[in-house]
């Protein structure tokens, strides 16, 4: 039953360092970091599709309205997307004064010269270079010793530090990682970062960025923990270097890399929003930064409207948030099983609105982070091959998308409440009629016109509202942009989908919209049409009309 | 820019006990726990559409074949389907002499004389119960006392041994939870415990399992192995009883709390394949386990097809497994980075086949859990809007799936470094053409005929090979089902999707297949046609032809 090779001949322990009188388990993490976010760096290197330069802008706008004040935009010297995008956000004006952009570079001397071209104009920036310490990338890759891995580390501090003195308009701060800091023997490592300090000379007023990352995860969190601990009692001049701390999930515990290694004494984090990066990301910050918020630590960065922010993640990265990621996930606020509902039903009743929190099963409010709790019930015992989504595949060819399946679950839970039975196929579709393809009031759409040319496609309405009929037009890049902007209200369009019902010539296509009004929480609606443009009209209408009549309904 | 609520006002930190003379962390896992899988019981609590009978007998074969050996397979007081599940098990003689099944209940008489009906007849069980212990359970949910909650433990174990005594044709095993241990007062849980080891009056020989959940997250994972650690110090009889961990995954540490949990002394882990449980799921196994094996430490479970396990998981839980899934995921043992591949070239290249592994940037040889190192090179500056999926998308409407995309990547690249150039869309479009859907040889398919009655399908089919017609038949539950029956191969299915391209009368659809012979590696096919069945038989022609091609190139 064990694997065909006995791993002990093939794989060996992380030897773990000897550090008895650690303290950092007795620690407890009571603020917050500095952050710095690689997700524009790896939005570059990880990915199958590269960010553009559009993507990588709408990015950078929202790290900047979550409150991250260091970013690394790229790798400019390694690629003429990075380097056209440093510029754009230069000679643009898109970088805030409390904002630092961050770039990274090989510790060669072409690519530093060509970064610094790179930055020119910049008001303030982090230079952040790096080379490979480990010993196996020193034997494998660099066929290097240690006097020469440091000779590198040394010799490209000096170029950046004369770069940065010919360059003296910009505020310029520095970064070295020793790479594969987490395998790089510690004494080592410190000795290339007490050489690296020597170059840079910093003072408590203008620190050196000393980034250590686990570049691949290779043990417990606790080894790692355990490095930065003995890493920050070894270091020159600790009092003028800040300890970066640059987890990956490659063994599932970067979260907890980071954590600990903060109580290790770590200044600063870096990391992407929900771990994108290479292979099994980076530590995602997103987790982080809620962890401490859960504790009551003030995290200074805002996922008040955390929908928001992984729409534009999952747009960008081209790669979905797992439904059962921490805080985030489809499903995370979710209870399906009727001992924990009932729990939860009791903790809200309880819930002191000024007080502690303490609602059973959800570690955060959901309303914090603009989500809401999802009492999931099954329909008796409507599960499997009787349960909703199956029975609407079956009967229906009608497949919804996993957050309405939950948000539908509860329209049919009210009917079964009434009715007091499991429900049928059929009683399952109209009731799913009756919500979403019949909601037609305010508006109900009676013809469209829709002409495109050169990708901008002009859209024309006319729908009635209570008898009286209205034109409405709007332009966009694509159908479902021109129809938001011909609506008279604001709503903001959070998912779409849509798939073929049949095939061949009778064919339909069904078409799935998330959308929401300004603040209010996300709705759902449907459209079924032979023509696939007129099915996501019709589904946008449905969610729109569903979300105006709940908006009625809220106090104002 | 922080969040609107000062998070001190609404939240409070886990207060963690005061442990400074903790072990844990100087220790290292040297051994593989007793791995107990609640796949099964989350199967039914935890998912939008809980698992049919016919799903569960599928996942406990899986769970079987990767070597666990004890499976809580539900919640039989609770739920009809676990009942009869159980007694499928057990009538069915599906369980294997090596494995026990487990059963959950809550420490309630008329359910624990339930659970016992639905084990009638099995060779061995344990029976699992639980009651809340923490202090936010006892006063919002049960309105009880610390008496009262100890109380409720006795008595129910009381009726759990009674019961036990009395059916003597089964070998059973007892495990007891003091729900949410991670927010209980330690002291108090030990209190509870001991007086359950009191009722079971446990051996060294025929020990009590302890499982103590972290049922939410609410501290960092070394606060939880401190309670482990300390735990194991109070209680009666330790070497009675088994002392076994429950993580859970809010805070995004449940492998890390399980991990540390270890080395804190317990001796046992339950969780989940993947991660799957209410929320953001249980621990998951199949991590934890190669976190050992890349120690060299046999974890004594059986991951060397990790994919075939994973698509089980998957169509069971109908909740995907995320790219960047430690070990599993599709992008986990990619690399895109010239420098990644550089040194992994490298590295493979200086691997000694009998040595210990030293590959960079790869912390497992994929070639262990059945899977292959891709280096998915960019083509150029072939990214963003001129990267291969987005121009397949924009000027053909072929939406490639993931692990298509990265299969193909490597097609376009040696194109590439043939023409030394960058592709158009059209010669992309062409390289797609001529790779899979001219792949029609040695089989390439003239007509189909199909009959489908009750949910039968009933497939002809006429081939030609080299010129040479051949007839074949197939049958099975959908087209797909009995096309694989009608092959003269043997090949298992991956992965199928499909979309519509275009709109209306126009439509084509577009199938794509993922599929493998024995033993070999995945491969892709696609087809398109405007009937949706032709399309996905077409596809998996593209792939059987195409796989064969390659088993053709490969040495015997």
């Amino acid at each position: 039953m064990t694997m065909l090779k006995n791993p002990s001949q093939k794989y060996r322990a992380f030897t773990p360092i000897n550090l008895p009188d650690r303290t950092w388990p007795n620690q407890v993490i009571d603020k917050a970091p500095i952050w710095l976010s690689s997700d524009l760096r790896d939005g570059n290197q990880s990915l199958i599709e590269p960010m553009d330069g559009a993507k990588k802008l709408r990015f950078f706008k929202t790290l900047v309205s979550v409150g991250v004040k260091e970013i690394e935009v790229g790798f400019p010297s390694a690629s003429q997307t990075d380097f056209d995008f440093v510029r754009t956000l230069i000679e643009g004006g898109h970088i805030p004064d409390d904002t630092t952009i961050q770039v990274l570079t090989q510790a060669r001397d072409d690519l530093i010269e060509r970064t610094f071209e790179s930055l020119k104009g910049a008001k303030k920036a982090i230079v952040h270079y790096y080379n490979a310490t480990a010993p196996s990338f020193r034997k494998i890759v660099f066929n290097q010793d240690k006097a020469g891995v440091k000779e590198i580390a040394i010799k490209a501090g000096q170029t950046i530090k004369r770069l940065a003195e010919a360059n003296p308009e910009t505020d310029w701060r520095f970064e070295y990682s020793p790479e594969v800091f987490s395998s790089t023997e510690t004494e080592f490592a410190v000795e290339v970062c007490n050489a690296v300090i020597e170059v840079f000379q910093p003072t408590p007023a203008k620190k050196l960025i000393l980034n250590l990352p686990a570049t691949i995860e290779a043990a417990s969190p606790n080894v790692y923990a355990d490095q930065i601990e003995w890493f920050g009692r070894l270091i020159n001049q600790r009092d003028s270097v800040l300890i970066s701390l640059h987890t990956h999930n490659d063994r599932g515990t970067g979260v907890a890399a980071t954590e600990l290694g903060l109580m290790a004494g770590a200044d600063r984090v870096e990391g992407c929003l929900f771990g994108n990066g290479e292979r099994t990301g980076n530590v995602d910050l997103v987790t982080v930064a809620l962890n401490m918020y859960t504790q009551g630590v003030d995290p200074e960065l805002d996922f008040s409207d955390i929908d928001a922010v992984r729409k534009v993640v999952e747009e960008c990265n081209q790669l979905p948030v797992h439904p059962r990621h921490p805080y985030v996930g489809d499903l995370v606020h979710t209870a399906f099983s009727g001992s924990h509902q009932d729990a939860i039903r009791k903790g809200f009743a309880q819930q002191d609105p000024d007080g502690i929190w303490e609602v059973p099963y959800l570690p955060i409010d959901p309303a914090d982070i603009g989500r809401s709790y999802e009492a999931v019930i099954r329909v008796n015992s409507q599960s499997g091959k009787g349960g909703i989504t199956f029975l609407l595949e079956q009967e229906y060819g009608i497949s919804l998308p996993r957050r309405m399946q939950i948000e539908f679950s509860q329209v049919v839970q009210k009917e079964t409440d009434r009715l007091g039975l499991e429900l049928t196929a059929e009683q399952i579709h109209n009731l799913l009629e009756r919500e979403y393809l019949q909601a037609t009031a305010p508006y109900a759409l009676q013809r469209h016109r829709l002409q495109e040319e050169n990708g901008i496609s002009v859209l024309d309405l006319e729908v009635t509202d209570s008898g009286d009929t209205q034109t409405w037009r709007g332009t966009g890049k694509g159908p479902l942009e021109a129809l938001v902007a011909a609506l008279p209200v604001a709503v903001e369009v959070m998912d779409y989908s849509e798939h073929a019902i049949g095939a061949g010539s009778q064919a339909q296509a069904a078409a799935y919209i998330e959308l929401r009004l300004d603040g209010g929480r996300s709705l759902h609606g449907i459209g079924i049409d032979s023509n696939l443009t007129t099915a996501s009209i019709r589904a946008l209408f449905s969610a729109l009309n569903r979300a105006l009549a709940q908006a009625e309904l809220q106090p104002a």
